[in-house]
């Protein structure tokens, strides 16, 4: 059976909308699923406007914008629609009025004018949905890379590591590659300090944080390599020997990913009780509303979740 | 004129002593360069007997390790052989008997059980030629990263952060790139902290520490960025942007870097009164001795030596 799916529109500025009319005009997505729009009709109808496309046939109002409103620039209005949207994507998949959610880049400036201060999608997500053991993964069929840590800055990394959360992003790593892929991941784990650590020589968090949550996560029956040195990790002859990879802050994950899949990325909340992905890219104010945006990471993003809401793992695997 | 170049071997137990003697065949080495070997005859003639190959025309005998090394393992012999033979190179590049040195991979632990405790090559070099301004370069064609801060644990780095070592590796780097390719570079800043910060919601030091590092680079002629977010900065479609990139720790470039340029990377220390280029991989125990490593980046740091030599550019670029 085809899953229903929420397309949160995100910012109305941004490309969210272009893209959302885009992929609801393509064949093998309406092939795939069923996908409702959850967004602004008016936004809606000027991008099927500019792309010469169809209204998409499905969508949830949420009105709130006004039809001149600012287009590749921030503005309250529109960060304040691009969170309603979120909200009400979020209320559908919790009623079971649809099978999970694929949501279009938002702008945090934008929402930050409107008096929401969020750092972004996941932690919204995490508390609308009461949800505390989350992850954010970067997906793509080249490349997988969880974070420990994510929208935070490098300096509190550090204190931020504990064996028990590097021990839980593994677990959820290991349930969703599980389920996506049909076989046992095997994972590796970066560590936090060049060299692996140098034997202590270049910080201590490898033998002290590092090496007990590997001893944790085997303990579970996951596998768990020992910390590897970060820049030799994701080099062409390395990054075959392992199914997905425990990242422990955003960029040390985030570099490698654009670059091997800056085209095809997925971005999922793990550990959430509804299914969520979403695209990797940001709102791309620069190229918004010309009709130029790639829709290839919504895509992506609109595949990967029909595949787990055709698996039924939200709360199975993404619990 | 062919320049001199000192070619120290480095751990004898790893993948040094085969290389050097290897380079040392190459028809097209011997047309750029004379090389010289610092290190130990008998275990280079141990190496060309392996490899089937002669010996080195011109070496330097620095003695101290018995016929019956461990291969492929740390030992105390071979730690202080590297260092010895590395000493030795600085000496003739300071006498002016060679006009740069080329070095061939050393082992930390090894070093250490020897009673030689010192973080790696750069260090070492620093320290016996008395210089404290210098930053370790990665090049190769494709990329350049150069960085503030490298052999030291992730929770250091911001702490070690200045305005004006920023500024300083910005200034050794333009330097450095004007010398290799004849124009003045452009350079890409990366930021500390994902998205840039984020307009200070992930971290201050792009507004406290990087814009005004920017702005003394600037000040004194330098093309540099303002701070970039790193998980974009290395794309496919980004990466033609700037002609060097100033990094902040180790892994933040040494992923991109050895994820486009493992073969040929070269390690170059800036900053130094004399012209040093490296391997910028490790002694790789697990394949020495057994001939099948492989002399690219070797070849790549000669070749980038050689030509740093004839522009003599150790006290003009590389001061």
């Amino acid at each position: 059976m085809k899953p229903r799916l929420a397309l949160t529109m995100g910012d109305p500025a941004g490309v969210g909308p272009e893209l959302c009319v885009r992929v609801c005009a393509d064949p093998a997505v309406l092939e795939m699923c069923e996908p409702v729009v959850v967004g602004v009709g008016e936004v809606l109808a000027q991008a099927a406007h500019l792309l010469r496309l169809p209204m998409p046939a499905n969508m949830e109002e949420i009105g709130g914008v006004s039809s001149n409103f600012a287009k590749g620039a921030v503005s309250a209005e529109c960060g304040l629609a691009a969170y309603r949207a979120l909200m009400r994507g979020i209320d559908l998949a919790l009623l079971g009025e649809v099978q999970g959610i694929v949501t279009a880049p938002l702008n945090k400036a934008a929402m930050n004018l409107a008096g929401i201060f969020e750092n972004g999608h996941t932690e919204i997500l995490a508390k609308a949905t009461g949800t505390d053991r989350y992850a954010l993964m970067l997906y793509s069929e080249r490349l997988a890379c969880v974070f420990a840590t994510c929208h935070q800055s490098l300096a509190s990394v550090p204190g931020s590591l504990t064996k028990e959360r590097v021990f839980e992003v593994a677990a959820l790593m290991n349930e969703a590659l599980l389920a996506i892929r049909g076989k046992k991941p095997r994972l590796g784990l970066l560590a936090l300090n060049p060299h692996a650590g140098e034997g202590g020589l270049f910080g201590r968090e490898e033998s002290e944080i590092l090496e007990p949550a590997v001893a944790l996560a085997r303990d579970s029956g996951i596998d768990l390599s020992m910390p590897i040195p970060p820049d030799t990790a994701f080099t062409a002859s390395a990054i075959g020997n392992y199914d997905g990879y425990v990242c422990l802050y955003h960029d040390q994950g985030g570099i490698p990913f654009k670059m091997l899949s800056f085209e095809d990325g997925v971005n999922i909340t793990l550990g959430l009780p509804i299914i969520r992905t979403s695209v990797d890219h940001g709102t791309a104010f620069d190229i918004a509303w010309q009709g130029s945006a790639s829709p290839s990471s919504l895509l992506a993003a609109i595949e990967l979740a029909t595949r787990l809401a055709q698996k039924n793992v939200a709360s199975a695997s993404c619990r």
